[in-house]
């Protein structure tokens, strides 16, 4: 009972201390030198599981994002998106996902293989759940028959990204409502007839 | 004459070569050592002009971004949002100023100087010029009066950004189209009467 932790323990730990000294001295000065030495892990223990430091953090970081990311189903797409939205800032937009994930994205600009994982095993699954619930609002006739699904996650994502890599002011549910707003209503003349609010529940 | 480059000769080479090393080295690996080498220059030659290597890159960076960023004005919105964000994809989408532009990003990831420069000398004046291009098209009715002008630049750019930096697939002329017709549309249930199509110049 005395060993150190091994398997499943030992993988959690070393994760563990990934996020803790990425908290505490940045991304750019984590090595996996100095997480070896505060786990009490070999650095070959680390290497045999994880190529790189990008590896070790990417999965580090998304062991922290356990909650279900499966959209509700209210019936009403717009209350949906904005439960969906508001869950999702609240992560970025706050420690400790929300720096880490930050300095991962930064990490996917230099390092090809982080950015394939990060497509792979964050934003895909996002990607296929967004446009499982839009086709519903679409066969439920809540959504434009023009409206182009492949794009749905790059016009709902992108200005929450733009924001928070880009701009790098907070992100707010009033910005996302704001947000939705504009890209339910679109920005072109509308047509005669008013066309609807998408800005609250309520109507 | 055969003095070492002065003033603006010399800013100018210190630059160039940035730029020069940082393609064939990548950003990561760029030191101002190895730039002061190559550029003939001193390393407090090159601080006290740029206080890091984040702040040196973006100058570099920019100096190669001489065109004019102000848009056109044919009358028509979308045939004008079009061709600028054409002209920016085309920039964005191919060496030398997309990748390192991608690994400048990448950088105010981590350094809030350069994310605070970054903002202040590149994406704040394409704002201005986008808002006071769109104002324009409000005026001249070809615009929705309700979508919200300060959310220009976060949904005209969010989609480039999000492939850009996130999904790092190619950035086409045939997508900026694909979201411009999304964006001017909207996603929401159109009205009875049809709303103006905007994926072509012609009508």
């Amino acid at each position: 009972m005395t060993d150190p932790p091994r398997g499943a323990d030992r993988t959690e730990a070393i994760m563990r201390t990934t996020l803790e000294l990425g908290q505490e001295i940045g991304y750019a000065r984590l090595s996996i030198e100095a997480i070896a030495a505060r786990a009490g892990a070999g650095k070959h223990t680390i290497y045999r599981r994880w190529p790189s430091k990008g590896a070790l953090f990417l999965d580090s970081l998304l062991s922290l994002h356990q909650s279900d990311l499966d959209y509700p189903d209210t019936g009403d797409i717009v209350t949906d998106l904005r439960t969906q939205i508001h869950a999702a800032v609240d992560l970025l937009g706050n420690p400790p996902f929300g720096p880490l994930y930050q300095a991962l994205v930064g990490e996917a600009q230099y390092d090809p293989q982080v950015a394939a994982a990060l497509n792979e095993r964050f934003i895909a699954p996002q990607a296929a759940m967004t446009v499982a619930r839009l086709k519903k609002a679409r066969d439920a006739g809540q959504l434009s028959p023009a409206f182009d699904l492949s794009l749905a996650m790059a016009v709902l994502s992108g200005p929450l990204y733009f924001q928070f890599l880009i701009t790098q002011e907070p992100l707010t549910h009033e910005y996302v409502d704001r947000v939705l707003h504009a890209l339910f209503n679109g920005m072109g003349k509308p047509s005669q007839s008013p066309s609807p609010d998408v800005d609250s529940g309520e109507s």
